[in-house]
């Protein structure tokens, strides 16, 4: 564990003298949703594995970690520190994200702890009460954590797997985009970003004003518009996927895998940027970058065929064009290809 | 990495270099399943999330996490190797077996690797292999690897969510024991134990004859019997689970689920210890402590009602009684309170 957490829990109880029953005693209690909930859960934790509804005959799953140091820090340059409930949250929020794209609803998920022996009780705890605000905070009725694991390493590392249910619909794949469709955006574009820039800015976090919070905490706490996925599909959306790495390496993605050019709309993304002002203007930044760049939002990037009406929360900032004759798919702005960015775990 | 891996991969390709995109255009031709093969998922990697099929409309999740220097060790005292292979192998055993001991068939898997950026490409790809080897090889003809996610730490981290389906029967839980019914052991027990002592000695790995080889490559590459649970689900088991920590403390699971008293036949437990002579006799050591303590055979124990034909590879070693008066449920050896053994994550 780094220094500043050691420091931090000095005198707090950690997970040393606990076995792994003792410490699920600990967590389950927390994984409880709340009575009214309608949990796709059939068997939850306990056995040798936990059985979900799949009531259309068909799993949707997705598959993500986050590892202390490369997808968080416990402590940021402008002093803020990472809480287990924002690690918890994220988590939760990352995974449901990638059900959300498929326009598919979570059912359950499952959650693998690995942890340093001196990870304070609490900040487990904090993780456990994140996990299960994220998934009621964001609308994931339906989702509880039906099951786990927990082991020891050298770094905090959270796995968490989500099922969900398309209720018997079909997939919106990142394949079906078709020229002349509507380019949308549910959610927000950099403002995780900003948050990123304002976390490891000399900021200190305790000056910033509320409309500079905003971003520290959207980049802490992912809000990814639930509702926005199911509705997409539901209105016809012919490609769609979580925008987690950036505007221009996701649409890259959706053009790739559709063979089209999705042409972005610069007066929209104008827009975008402005609403990032507060934070761009404090640190001098340009807001079209993370407009651009800026990964971990978790908005929805999806095409609509054209002249459907966009559901509610989608937002028209580009179009669909056909593959010129010399053309590879790509992302084009006012007409000239636009430059890659966003973030790749490997090659930055 | 450790510096003996680092030695061994001197001038070997890391994946320093590769773009998520490119390491796992390395990783996917590995995964693909023969072509004769059946498979369940009905939408595989690519996409924000893959799609499995679950004809009973329910799926049987688990979910497993294997950390370098906790769950293997890249060098052995023995001067053995875990290769990428092995790690593979055994990252998709445990799982399997896992969803084995609900009564149910493995469906699809789910991986997330975390990798250092020192890791020898070649030993991720030799990891893939091993996932895909030990599906075959264990007989989980309808499961594939769907999808996955890669990411960057300090150590190996390999998390494998497993899905499955129980064919429209119902889950054989921990907790349905009853007095008077026998108690039954597929698999081995043991011989992973075994293993892990050879590991641990001076003996070196080149100097083991094949009768003691078995064990180093039983505790390395586990071989769950994936057919028998569920043919004990058939059969009318009454309770089940996995061996994962040892004959005793998983005994000690099912009596506490069940909230019956496990009564172990010395005389079996016997047998069982006699197939370990070759190691013991090499160590000087006890067979019959890591037929009890021993765990990570991923055999299975299960309960069947009085009279039932144990179903093919199933051996009676016990049976099971009502609670005594004053008596709390646990372990019985000839009558008397056996000790906890086995392995814990956090208590050791």
């Amino acid at each position: 564990m780094p220094e500043d957490l050691r420091n931090r829990v000095d005198r707090q109880p950690t997970i040393a003298g606990l076995s792994e029953a003792d410490l699920l005693a600990r967590i389950f209690p927390r994984l409880r949703m709340a009575e009214s909930h309608t949990s796709s859960t059939l068997l939850g934790p306990g056995d040798d594995a936990a059985i979900v509804a799949a009531p259309d005959g068909r799993t949707v799953i997705s598959i993500d970690t986050q590892v202390q140091d490369q997808d968080f820090r416990l402590q940021w340059p402008n002093g803020y520190r990472t809480t287990g409930f924002d690690v918890g949250w994220k988590a939760a929020a990352q995974n449901l994200s990638d059900i959300n794209a498929m326009g598919a609803r979570a059912t359950s998920m499952v959650v693998s702890l690995t942890l340093p022996v001196d990870t304070p009780v609490k900040w487990v705890e904090d993780l456990a009460d994140g996990l299960t605000a994220a998934i009621r905070g964001l609308g994931a009725t339906q989702c509880s954590v039906a099951g786990g694991d927990l082991g020891r390493g050298s770094e905090i590392s959270v796995t968490v797997a989500v099922l969900g249910t398309l209720d018997g619909g079909s997939p919106v794949l990142r394949s079906g985009a078709r020229a002349g469709d509507t380019l949308a955006l549910a959610g927000t574009a950099g403002h995780a970003a900003a948050g990123l820039a304002l976390l490891e800015s000399d900021v200190p976090v305790d000056n910033l004003g509320p409309a500079e919070r905003v971003f520290v905490d959207l980049q802490s706490r992912p809000r990814p518009p639930l509702d926005a996925g199911p509705e997409a599909r539901a209105a016809g959306a012919t490609a769609m996927l979580d925008i987690s790495d950036g505007l221009l390496r996701d649409g890259r993605r959706l053009a790739q895998a559709s063979n089209v050019m999705v042409a972005l709309d610069p007066g929209r993304l104008e827009q975008l940027a402005a609403r990032l002002a507060p934070a761009a203007d404090l640190l001098g930044a340009d807001a079209g970058q993370w407009v651009l760049g800026g990964g971990e939002d978790h908005g929805l990037l999806a095409t609509f065929p054209a002249g459907v009406q966009l559901p509610p929360g989608f937002t028209a900032i580009g179009s669909i064009h056909a593959l010129g004759t010399d053309d590879g798919p790509g992302v084009l702005m006012a007409g000239r290809p636009a430059d890659t960015g966003g973030w790749d775990h490997f090659a930055h």
